[in-house]
C-alpha cells in the first residue's frame, strides 16, 4: 500500500492564500500602491489571477486583508506590564516608531490608511478587525494602571488611547516632523502629566 | 472716446484660476476623488483642459492647491483669546468638527490627506504652506496661555499641539468613533489635566 497522502484541498487553499497575502505586502513595498496590480501579485505568488479574484474583489480589499494578517501576527499581544506605565508605553511606542521607519512596512501601511480614509466599508472592517481588538488590549493595560494608582480613575480610556497612540500615527502619516524615540517619550510624559502647570 | 477698458490679462488669469479651484472642490465633493477628472473640472469651470495643464501637472496637485486656498481662506486667522484656554480650544475644535461633518468639505479634505499620505513632495508642500503657518498661530495662543499661567512653562509646544489637535483629525480620517462636541471637550480637558491621578 502506498503511504502517499492525498493533498488536502483546504490546506492547499490556505497555502495559496498565504502566498498571495505575502506577495501583496512584498510587492506594495517595492512598487507602491498605485503601480500594484493583481497580475503582479498573481505572478509573484505563483497563482493564476482567477484564484485571486475568487477571494478578493479588488487590490484594495486584498491588500487590506494582507495588512490585517501582517499586523495581527505582529501586534495582537497584550501590552507589557512591568508595573511602570510610562516605561511600558514608551517601549511599545518606540517599537511602533521603529516599525513605521522600516520601508517594508511603510508602503503597505500607507496603502492601508489610504483605503481607510477613502472607503467607509473598509474603515468599518478595520475598526472591527484591528482597531477594536488592539484598543481592548491597550485598555486592559490602562485599567491595570488605574488599579496601581498610576492613572486617574475617571479618565475616559478611549480618549487616553487616542492621546497616547494618535500623535505617532499622525506624525508618520502626514510627515509633519521626525518620528524619533525622543518624540515618543515627550508624548508619553506630556499625556500622563498634562499641559497645565503643576501645583 | 470709448470708456471701455481693455481686459487685464493677469486679472483674467486669476479669475480663471479661482474658477478652476472652486470647480475642483465642488466636483470632488460630488463625485469623489477616484472619479474626479481634469476634463470634468475644465467643463465645470468653463475653461479648456490646456488651461488647467498649463498650471497643474495632475489632478492631485490641482486639488491640493484648491484645498490650500479653501483652508487658507477659512482658517489662517489667530486663535481666539478670551483668557480661558480650555474654552478657546473647545470653541476652535468644535468648529473643526462641524466643518469635517460637512459633506462639501469631507471629500475634498479626505482627497488631500490621501495625497499627503502617498506623496512626500506634496506632504512637504502641505507642511510648509498649511501645517507650519497654522502651528505658528496655535503656538502663539499657547504662549499667551503660558504667560497667563494656564499652561506649564516647560511644555513642548509641538507636542501640546499634536495632543490637542491630532485626536480629532485621526478619529475623522480613520472613522474610529463619532466626531462629537462631547469628544472635543473630553480631549481638551484630558490633555490639559493629564492622565495621571491628581494629588
Amino acid at each position: 500500500m502506498s503511504t502517499k497522502v492525498a493533498p488536502d484541498p483546504s490546506r492547499r487553499s490556505e497555502t495559496a492564500r498565504r502566498a498571495i497575502l505575502a506577495a501583496a505586502i512584498d510587492l506594495v513595498g517595492e512598487v507602491g500602491y498605485t503601480k500594484l496590480s493583481i497580475e503582479g501579485i498573481a505572478h509573484a505568488a505563483g497563482v493564476g489571477k482567477q484564484t485571486i479574484y475568487r477571494w478578493w474583489s479588488s487590490k484594495g480589499s486584498l491588500l487590506f486583508d494582507a495588512f490585517l494578517t501582517l499586523a495581527g501576527e505582529g501586534e495582537a499581544a497584550a501590552l507589557p506590564d512591568t508595573g511602570d506605565l510610562a516605561a511600558d508605553l514608551k517601549l511599545v511606542l518606540r517599537a511602533t516608531v521603529d516599525e513605521l521607519d522600516d520601508p517594508r512596512y511603510d508602503q503597505a501601511m500607507r496603502a492601508m490608511h489610504v483605503e481607510i480614509v477613502n472607503d467607509p466599508i473598509l474603515a468599518a472592517d478595520y475598526v472591527l478587525r484591528l482597531d477594536r481588538p488592539m484598543r481592548e488590549l491597550k485598555k486592559e493595560r490602562l485599567r491595570a494602571a488605574q488599579r496601581a494608582g498610576q492613572l486617574a480613575e475617571d479618565v475616559e480610556l478611549e480618549v487616553a488611547i487616542d492621546m497616547l497612540f494618535g500623535p505617532i500615527l499622525n506624525r508618520w502619516l502626514q510627515r509633519t516632523g521626525p518620528l524619533t524615540h525622543e518624540y515618543v517619550d515627550q508624548v508619553v510624559d506630556t499625556a500622563l502629566r498634562g499641559l497645565q502647570p503643576r501645583p
